[in-house]
């Protein structure tokens, strides 16, 4: 244990330095005991959790048990229960149902998208999923293939009027974070109906978010703009989209036909479910550790996001199993909602408010169950600074277990708690495979690895326990 | 590009100090400059890497055309033409075979294991593989289940003579590295069959070395003790273990019976393949990048070493490329029989010892194609000092792609190259995965990450890159 302990003084100068004035002084001797006390115990959230944790069984029960679980699905509804249950035999001070109204869509009969009659190719297939929020219908149209915002506004309604617009903006291979890749062209899935539909759109294709060139499309949510026409939109996988292209490039033109059945039905009454362990001396302040439960209705949901559900149960299981009483309240609620809506995320953050809690610190897991990478901070700016100063003394203890501190994003879930001067803070497991997954058929069970995800849980309660001990 | 240059002065303070001495004095300016370069330089390298390598190809074809390749196999001899005649297409300073003489060692027909008249059970199968070097034979005996040396030394002959001797000491998961859990059982695959046959022992099992618990037994070299009997030798899956105990549990003993078809035939013609380009100004002095070309005889041996295998071969095409000059001889060497033997490593060393070539930097990559976490590095105590703090300046280049330095092994394949002062590196990727798939029939090419791989080429590169330009 000792050897893992120090493991970081090796090659990194300043926790040396650090090291020597510490064993010079009475004080810093104290300080440097209270260094190993810490990371002794952070050993043994790592051992236990590489050992006997809970979050792979859970994870296999929530991926092949129950499935993907859409809001408003009775999978979701199921998923709602189970978590709950699971929640109530871990021995916490309170687990419960915050209430909140979620939008209700479903896909209904599978997507038929063809390219009519190319000249080389025939009629064909495009392997596609409607976006999630769209309208269904059928058209058939010619397809326009545009890959910017500008390209968009300078063809404007005469070359757009009438047609299909192909959004065709892939990711960049070169960001070496994928999320930044996302970024810089999601834009097009969630805005680019309603800005085709501006210029007479009567459909919207668009590429599907990932780095991978196969033929699984990934959904995802949209929006529309009310001022301007619903039409359908949906992704198409990156093979099809190469195809889609090099007909147009070759053939000058290509024709597709569009059938989706999905629509839009009344909200339905869903949940967050929350448990909690009080805090013996700031009971008012939250630490918070969630993911969120819903997903998308294709694959298992099982990286986006049972893996970031089932660690933020595993990290109170642990500290609870591991005889940990905290000062402040440490909570792990699964929030419903994040994919389209966020309307958990939000019920929990008017209910925080109600109620006068302080967001101490809220650790979100919505990047998949990879290897850890580290964790990423921001806060308000007013106390951030503060915070960060802190945060600074416990990255030592993370370099052993290969984690680093970056200031960055944090979790949509946790995004309407930022008003309220609490540390946000996103787990960040390595990004290379996310998007091979994400809101695909693909994001299933088998994909996640048992110790990865294991070293995720073992991250975020190691990070808690550091919170609590010290504040920030 | 800036932003990733920049990105490592985010969070550490001694990147930051360093870059206002060097911007306040015209040396240092000249150094940050120098500095700037080269991080665009390794930008470029990346960029190149993410979207134009060709490793992932030329791994899909070593992987799913030629398959896995055990030394002196007839699909070894395809694979070293085949990455001949890759490397001849690259426009490389020379492309040869370095011969050498390998062990041929063929399983045969399929394993049979089976628990006999178990009284719960009835007779069933364990699966099974030989350990490569095991000879073949028929036998059946009783089984005791050893966990450690001391045991097996305290059992003595008594409870040995006549019986099958079952290794059953797991992995430890809690080893954060997997390498160091490996290490801590391996000794049971390599000399278990001789320690058991000095007692008198009739065969031996040994559990699998993986920290999974699934049923796909791993293979791995074994070597013989000439002073005592040979006996055969086989590695069950995990499962197959925990089940065999479990017998022994709960009936007090077991009866296992046990043929292997394999054989050792006489040695085999083989060779290492080796391409380069010549250096400038010392044309003696070799930075090389290595895999090695052999695989075990299941699955496809993608990470274990195919990886390492394209990587290297990418690394001097990458270069190539980008218009690189080296100053040194930078070599990609595919070691041939590293499993079994190590003769191409062997064969190598003398080699260069006899041309007198020095082995300025050997990189080997042999820990699979995952994600990149870092190299690890060692060297003869008499000059490793100089090569480390020559080391430390090129770190920062790696913080914004994910990799530290560490010191500590590097790989088999150039370990015979120990003494000759050079300085020998391994590259780490994320240990996580690797002993899943391990020298088993689940070391398929889907399960490398398109991504991940390429992050190694360039990561390799990038090093090979600094090392040229500045020396060690």
């Amino acid at each position: 244990m000792k050897n893992r302990v120090f493991r970081h003084l090796f090659w990194t100068k300043v926790p040396i330095t650090l090291y020597f004035i510490f064993t010079l002084t009475p004080y810093a001797s104290a300080q440097t005991k209270e260094h190993e006390v810490d990371a002794l115990f952070i050993d043994r959230i790592y051992d236990h959790s590489l050992t006997d944790s809970r979050c792979y069984p859970w994870l296999e029960y929530l991926s092949l048990q129950i499935g993907h679980r859409l809001s408003g699905s009775p999978s979701a509804a199921k998923a709602v229960k189970w978590t709950q249950s699971m929640l109530d035999t871990l021995g916490l001070d309170s687990v419960w149902l915050q209430p909140c109204m979620v939008p209700h869509w479903v896909r209904g009969e599978a997507e038929q998208v063809h390219v009519i009659g190319s000249k080389k190719q025939g009629t064909y297939p495009l392997a596609a999923l409607a976006l999630g929020g769209s309208i269904g219908g059928k058209v058939q149209a010619e397809v326009v293939e545009v890959k910017s915002w500008e390209q968009l506004d300078q063809m404007g309604s005469a070359a757009i009027k009438g047609k299909i617009v192909f959004y065709n903006r892939p990711m960049d291979a070169t960001k070496i974070r994928t999320f930044e890749a996302y970024g810089g062209c999601v834009d097009q899935r969630v805005g680019g109906a309603s800005r085709a539909a501006k210029y007479g759109a009567v459909a919207v294709l668009v590429r599907s978010m990932t780095l991978r060139l196969d033929d699984y499309p990934h959904t995802g949510t949209m929006h529309y703009d009310s001022a301007y026409t619903l039409i359908p939109a949906a992704a198409i996988s990156t093979v099809a989209a190469e195809k889609l292209s090099q007909t147009l490039r070759e053939e000058g033109r290509a024709k597709v036909s569009i059938q989706l059945n999905c629509k839009t039905l009344p909200d339905e009454p869903s949940y967050n479910v929350i448990g909690e362990i009080r805090g013996s001396s700031k009971p008012n302040d939250i630490i918070l550790v969630g993911g969120h439960l819903d997903s998308w209705d294709v694959g298992h949901g099982s990286h986006d996001d049972g893996a970031g559900v089932v660690q933020s149960m595993d990290v109170l299981r642990v500290l609870k199993t591991l005889g940990y009483k905290p000062q402040h309240t440490i909570r792990c609620v699964l929030f419903m909602n994040e994919e389209n809506g966020l309307r958990g995320g939000k019920a929990y953050a008017k209910e925080a408010e109600r109620k006068g809690e302080y967001p101490l610190a809220s650790i979100e897991s919505d990047a998949g169950g990879f290897t850890p990478r580290g964790f990423s901070f921001e806060g308000n700016e007013s106390v951030f600074g503060k915070f960060f100063d802190k945060l600074e003394t416990f990255a030592p203890h993370f370099e052993p277990y290969g984690l680093k501190f970056t200031k960055g994003g944090s979790g949509a879930d946790i995004s309407p708690l930022r008003g309220m001067n609490g540390l946000l803070s996103g787990y960040s497991p390595d990004s290379q495979r996310y998007f091979d997954y994400h809101h695909a058929e693909t994001d299933t069970f088998d994909k996640v690895n048992k110790r990865e995800l294991e070293l995720g849980t073992a991250s975020m309660a190691a990070l808690v326990y550091l919170i609590d001990k010290y504040g920030l």
